[in-house]
């Protein structure tokens, strides 16, 4: 990429390029780290050079099992390819385990087993502090058509289903994560951001020690090494 | 009803007594008033016999349209006969005009009209304070089956439909309100609690005027009054 690439759309950690292609944008990573609707601020030293590679394997991972994603290759260290989306407004989060907003939010201590996945639709709207949302307000506030809605439930549950099969013998337990889709200039739906652990959590199976950005969150040090732990399982399943 | 009546439960609200018939219950409707999950207190003159006498006229009008309610007829001034059920601890709440906590929430200005009903679920417990959850959730938690939940939310949507229709007529727009629903001991599901200004929002149609609980809420005074006009509006809509 020239230095005169059309930036297109910067995040709170990553930056959105055009190319060439004007369905195809550049995605840089960016080692800024926030958190609590970017109320806190920092740096986590190779994070995105760390986490293009995480979702460039997991993104790869997914779309041979038939989820339908953006991704579409990598570029340089910190950037990833991908198919140009509008992003749709609303966050799906899935979880497995009380942890974070959920276990404070229902008086669940944290690591209490769900018995059935949880989904939750947050807006994406850092002003407000990312409300909780439902169907019927994204429905109200036209975020997404039902039938977008209802794709984006199905394929979350199924990358909760896929993801969590895939890392538990790499020795990491899936307790919750959080992703976007986006809609490409046809109206096709597609899985886009990024999946790290940024946007995921990842306790080590075993031992319970959280390998994600909780360890920002909560100032427990020892950032980088659990992004680059979570980095190594990972390419150790490719290895497999 | 005899002074040694058994206390069931007792609620911020209502109280509510066994009766001869183990199937039947007395629900007292008391003057307290409580706001913002019981952190705020204070009394409303003559609530309870006002609120009773509303929500004996609303679950009337409900029950003839079709729709299950525990409620059997009244009693005392302050007094309705129940059928006796198991609160499901998850409120119900349909929104037509973007009110109190969703205008918040969603950064909308209060008044702005919703295109299409938002209905929403809350798990009822005052410490966590009343927090927002979806079907997920009620699920995980084992709150109710998922044949209730569906069963409660077409419910509350069809009470939406019936009220509005109603209290147009009688100058109330109805922006918002609550509704609990229970389980006999057979397992039926009926619409339970009550229905008045504590637990709707009523605006007057024509001045925009608040004629709920609000006015408690937002220290505006004339509670009582505004209690009475409600009461006034669906005692002349029965003669009509």
């Amino acid at each position: 990429m020239t230095g005169t690439a059309k930036l297109l759309h910067e995040g709170k950690a990553k930056q959105v390029y055009a190319t060439d292609d004007p369905e195809v944008v550049l995605i840089r990573f960016k080692d800024e780290a926030t958190a609590f609707d970017g109320k806190k601020r920092g740096t986590i030293e190779a994070k995105g050079p760390i986490n293009a590679r995480i979702s460039s394997i997991l993104f790869t991972y997914l779309e041979a099992n038939g989820v339908a994603t953006h991704y579409l290759g990598t570029a340089g260290e910190r950037d990833l390819l991908a198919r140009r989306v509008t992003i749709i407004p609303v966050e799906v989060v899935v979880r497995n385990i009380a942890a974070g907003s959920l276990a404070r939010r229902l008086g669940l201590a944290e690591g209490t087993n769900l018995e059935l996945p949880v989904l939750e639709l947050y807006l994406k709207d850092d002003e407000l502090g990312d409300p909780m949302i439902n169907r019927y307000h994204v429905r109200a506030l036209g975020l997404a058509a039902d039938a977008e809605l209802e794709t984006m439930e199905e394929a979350a549950l199924r990358v909760n289903a896929l993801l969590a099969a895939h890392l538990e013998p790499l020795g990491l337990r899936l307790v919750d994560f959080k992703l976007e889709f986006g809609r490409t200039a046809a109206g096709r739906l597609l899985l886009a951001d990024e999946i790290s652990p940024d946007t995921c959590r990842f306790w080590d199976v075993r031992t319970g020690e959280k390998l994600d950005k909780d360890r920002f969150r909560r100032d427990m040090g020892g950032v980088e090494e659990a992004y680059r732990e979570v980095l190594r399982r990972l390419e150790a399943g490719q290895g497999g």
